[in-house]
């Protein structure tokens, strides 16, 4: 399996993503190999300061790198040989199984949308988080901000890609999907987690609806493996954990739950519902979130969490 | 001043209430008494138990009790001689000047809307609470959860509700009023945001807003004084601040943001937008957070919120 990463995306690249391929290229399996896009000349060198290539790691080099002030769809067509641009097409072209960058989440966006596609049947691609629950326990929140005004049919089906995702890539078995909400009573909430609910409780067991889950039960592990929510709530959640994080850090063993929120011990939101293995990083991603980043695409394409996706939308 | 308190409402009434009104006694200032609504008898036993009632305390009979199990609107009819009823009574009739209780949420907003009645000019009355920041600084948020499927213009007047909250009671001069939101640039966040920051941008001055603000510098008092968001938001929040609250607990210094979360130290949220000072208190409300609720009537009554709230809607 080849892992793509694109070498010229993040606030610390190319150095921190060298360095944190170099750290993950030591605990990929036998035949997995990651595969660095960028320029050929700066990434060498930083391998030269560091040790050297490894011998699981390919470069391709490309000429052009999209910024953040670009126009995610007009940089696609304006900078073909950028490295997300090319790192897209390779993916479409079966020369890489995943592509990872912490660059323009926008342009990353467009290479879902417009070149890997959403998988038939499902409504709006999401992107999740994985959070770590007291006990060192795993549970997903998805959506956490692609889709900010989910119709209630929208958070039905992140049930179902949410339920996939807790089965294949992180083991749980018969997975317990909550609605994020306010009240536990089907009654309790806004407009949409009503009509959601409705929804959730009554799409015939393609996944495991355990009902309304209070946010204060995010970070317990006891209620549920998967919560789902809207896009904006989800990026509330996110940036506020991420403030929480900032102020409070994880210099002691009581903040267990506050340490969790290191959003480097995941590396990456795997865009979920596109019809290839897509991971965004955040942007200012250091050597340890490169790492996760590049380790949790190979754990994504080990899964074969794309196909199982577009099987269980084409059945329904 | 008299401060009118629910002597039957919480978990562990009447007992938490009485000690917690000895401990406010204490601290209220010279012109201020406090006056609980409930049986008497077992009012009196616990204050025999505790060294007798201070002489800053009155007691006003009643023989009833909602419970959380009665609905709210018929229990308003049904059970005329509650503590609530008699307490809302009594707070229209200026008897006493503000009504807190830790007791059933839905009768107090039955009384909040029915007897006390939204101000003129008041869309939907909010709920706020005040959040403690790095360095033990104070911020508002609201509103957390009265009202969860807000319009835009309502989150404009939850705006000037804060502002005038955060002067008046916090003591901010000329407050700084932000729209909690997922993305700093006006265009970012939901249909409702994007409305809503349109709305209050163009406001002409009623309070000083500062646009968008993240969640994540929600504790960090740098940017704002008073957060304004989405009931359903808000009250996501809340429950997530619970909830690592209780699993983090404040047992050491570098949490202070965590223990901030400890609701008992500010003891009730204030319902704003209606003719009287209203304080709800958690269901679960220890002594100390019946003490806080006690106190922050005070200062509610002290500050002249409700009358400077009505001003302000009566002149827009």
């Amino acid at each position: 399996m080849n892992i793509g990463v694109d070498a010229m995306g993040g606030d610390f690249a190319p150095k921190a993503v060298v360095l944190g391929a170099i750290d993950a290229s030591h605990e990929l399996s036998k035949d997995a190999r990651i595969v660095l896009y960028g320029d050929e000349v700066a990434i060498k060198e930083q391998f030269s300061l560091n040790g050297g290539m490894p011998s699981n790691i390919d470069v391709v080099h490309t000429t052009q790198v999209i910024d953040m002030g670009d126009s995610p769809a007009q940089a696609f067509t304006q900078k073909p040989d950028s490295s997300i641009v090319v790192g897209f097409t390779h993916l479409k072209m079966g020369k890489i199984d995943s592509f990872a960058s912490a660059g323009s989440t926008g342009a990353m966006m467009v290479g879902c949308m417009f070149v890997s596609k959403v998988i038939d049947g499902v409504s709006r691609p999401g992107i999740g988080t994985v959070l770590t629950t007291k006990n060192g326990g795993k549970v997903m929140l998805l959506d956490i901000g692609l889709n900010v005004d989910c119709k209630p049919e929208v958070l039905n089906q992140y049930g179902l890609i949410g339920s996939i995702y807790s089965e294949q890539v992180m083991g749980v078995k018969n997975p317990r999907v909550a609605l994020l909400n306010i009240g536990e009573e089907p009654e309790k909430g806004n407009s949409q987690s009503k009509a959601a609910h409705a929804i959730m409780k009554e799409q015939g067991g393609l996944y495991n609806f355990v009902g309304n889950v209070e946010p204060k039960y995010l970070f317990s592990g006891e209620c549920a493996d998967v919560f789902v929510c809207d896009g904006y709530v989800g990026n509330i959640i996110l940036k506020l954990c991420e403030g929480i994080y900032s102020l409070a850090g994880d210099s002691v063993q009581s903040t267990e739950i506050v340490a969790g929120f290191n959003y480097e011990k995941e590396g990456g939101t795997p865009v979920l519902g596109v019809n290839n293995s897509v991971i965004i990083g955040h942007g200012c991603s250091s050597v340890l979130a490169i790492k996760n980043m590049i380790l949790q695409a190979e754990k994504s394409v080990e899964s074969q969490l794309v196909s199982k996706l577009k099987d269980a939308f084409k059945s329904i």
